[in-house]
């Protein structure tokens, strides 16, 4: 069976998920379908709209076969170590092709810009480490790296969000020697940067602006989702009470900042350069995590950069814990929150090739990673009122769903 | 002029208390009467149920002249050390005397008592290290090395609760070397064991009771409390939405206890013996506070040693930073809560003896010890809904209440 891999967060599975789902399959000719999906919190640092579990079903009825989940080590973090753990998943379950969505469209200036890159990369690296001695994050370090190699001109254009995001996928390919195929194709345009739903395709932030500000699903929103979502966002509210976003989270952050000290915060993940001080002072003023937002905020400290940070604070993530992981060439576990009967299939005829364990829930297994993930389902269900919360705790400790 | 200290919790001020104030103002012919309160968390572990400047201001309304905070680190502790805090902010304030309510209600006994425990305090303390070294706790290995020395029967009986929290007084008395003069009025029997409130003077706990499970004030709580306690009842009710209790706390002490590491819980006060381990295996399990109380619970770990070392866990207090403070001489600071004319009157009498700084509110100084009280009072505020806890915070900013 040949299988395609995705990268994806589905926050929520939306009709262009569906678009990047029908166009990888026909594109790569793909028997098996496999994502690897981030979890409880997302690579630019927010909680969830709702847990993966309910998103994972979302996918699974549309036509994804296999849901993995990417670890909240690698998911909450900047884009080459976001696709670096995506890969090692992927990898790890023996897919054929990795297809992602570009600017591009095609796939060889990707290839071109890589062997750009290593040419240049001793440039590259020098660039790199100034920039990020002067203090800049990895991200815009990273890019102005990439300028100095000329990687925003000539062979791609890694000055587009999603060209970026593509280029460190290749990228991880690449470095982990990995006989995955790096494929891609155009995103389809309709009212992605749109703040609001204009079109049945819509980007996932309008989505998510929409419903969590009416507290509802409107008839936009339906119009962008596959109804498998719909489904899934209205049970996820009942079971839970509410959709999530940072807002519930606040009085969680303000006591932990409140009550640990500057020495304690300076070891969380993402706090870094005299942020602990920073985070002091401004929690006396702020009265919502907006507005908590608005008085960290500089030109250095971005909102994504800021937001990882709290994530890493509700979840007590620390740098020891992350320098651990951001090392290893072997995914040292797969862990499926989900599979469809095609899926099972699948996993049945790769079985005696694959060399990494398959974790399908939190009670079976003991890893580190494993330690983390559960810490950051219980940050992410926190505000959610017992006994709701014990109830859909109870999914990390069943799983994996099936759908056959 | 003449002081007269007080040593007190007021959760809430009530009839008894008003009782113990005259009783004791008629004993000494004090001109001003001094009470040193704890502050957001008390000493048997639990949140206070309105804050301590409402609390503060329905005693001053009744008769105090002169409220002073007893830190944190004294107030949530075992008898001993919250008499010694207790008696360095008297002793600070140079009070003539202090005059504490017991089953015994003569000081003689306690005096004679207290010559026999110099006696044998060798007996005493072996008795009392062989019982710590067994696992028992301060309180119950302190019990029974006062029972090898007969201080059960013969001069007083130290198994009366009140008794032991006297017999604290006249030992941090005599220990701190201080000149105030040990007084002890009896307690008024009524109604004091009643878990319900059947008398005008009944037990702060059955007040408690009541009203936490009606969630308003009932006429039996209004009989048992001076009027300026159920006008601050009822104000600190409309600006925070509710009164305290633990259970309100639950899913914050559910978070830190998932997310912060064996290790990292093991340095918190209170978290001996694998603890640490036991907190663990039970969050898992525990729906609500008094549940995970329950799983808690063992003959060793009483109720309110558990209460303490939650409410060291909510404010992330280590025994590092109590190790620092409870082998003081001198109270760093006195913190002054609230006073009356007449009160204030004392202190300008007194000004020029003081041989320690008055602190009146967070704002103007810094002090460690005053740093673990900024953390308890935001610790204390957390499940108050914002901006309502930021407009109840501002009170530490302001301070002291002046009813003049």
């Amino acid at each position: 069976m040949k299988a395609c891999g995705l990268i994806v967060e589905y926050n929520p599975f939306h009709n262009g998920h569906v678009y990047h789902l029908e166009q990888s399959k026909q594109e790569t000719q793909a028997d098996v379908m496999v994502a690897v999906m981030s979890g409880s919190f997302l690579q630019r640092g927010e909680p969830a709209i709702i847990d993966k579990f309910h998103r994972a079903k979302a996918a699974l009825t549309s036509g994804v076969d296999i849901l993995l989940e990417l670890p909240y080590v690698y998911a909450v973090q900047y884009a080459d170590l976001f696709a670096k753990g995506a890969m090692l998943q992927l990898d790890g379950l023996n897919v054929d092709d990795v297809c992602f969505g570009s600017e591009e469209g095609n796939i060889e200036p990707f290839l071109e810009g890589y062997d750009h890159y290593l040419q240049e990369k001793s440039l590259y690296q020098s660039t790199l480490h100034k920039y990020l001695d002067d203090g800049l994050s990895f991200p815009q370090a990273s890019k102005k790296a990439y300028e100095s190699i000329n990687l925003t001109q000539g062979e791609i254009d890694l000055s587009q969000p999603n060209n970026i995001l593509g280029f460190s996928y290749v990228k991880a390919v690449k470095e982990l020697k990995s006989s995955i195929n790096p494929r891609t194709i155009r995103r389809t345009k309709s009212g992605y940067h749109d703040p609001k739903i204009e079109h049945e395709i819509a980007s996932a932030t309008s989505i998510r602006n929409e419903i969590l500000t009416s507290q509802e699903m409107t008839r936009n929103a339906i119009n962008a989702l596959p109804q498998s979502t719909t489904d899934q966002l209205l049970a996820y509210q009942q079971k839970s009470g509410s959709w999530h976003s940072w807002e519930s989270y606040f009085p969680y952050l303000q006591l932990i900042v409140h009550t640990r000290s500057v020495e304690e915060l300076s070891q969380i993940h993402g706090v870094i350069e005299g942020l602990e001080y920073r985070l002091k002072q401004t929690v006396q003023e702020a009265e919502n995590f907006e507005q908590w937002m608005h008085l960290l905020k500089t030109k250095r400290y971005t909102w994504t950069r800021l937001q990882r940070m709290f994530a890493h604070i509700l979840t007590n993530t620390t740098k020891n814990e992350v320098n651990e992981f951001d090392q290893l060439e072997q995914a040292p576990y797969l862990r499926i929150l989900g599979m469809t009967d095609n899926g099972r299939n699948y996993i049945k005829s790769i079985k005696k090739d694959l060399e990494i364990p398959i974790f399908s829930n939190l009670q079976e297994h003991q890893h580190d990673m494993l330690n983390i993930e559960e810490r950051a389902t219980n940050a992410y269900y926190a505000p959610i009122p017992t006994p709701k919360r014990k109830q859909l705790k109870k999914q990390e400790l069943t799983g994996p769903i099936k759908l056959f």
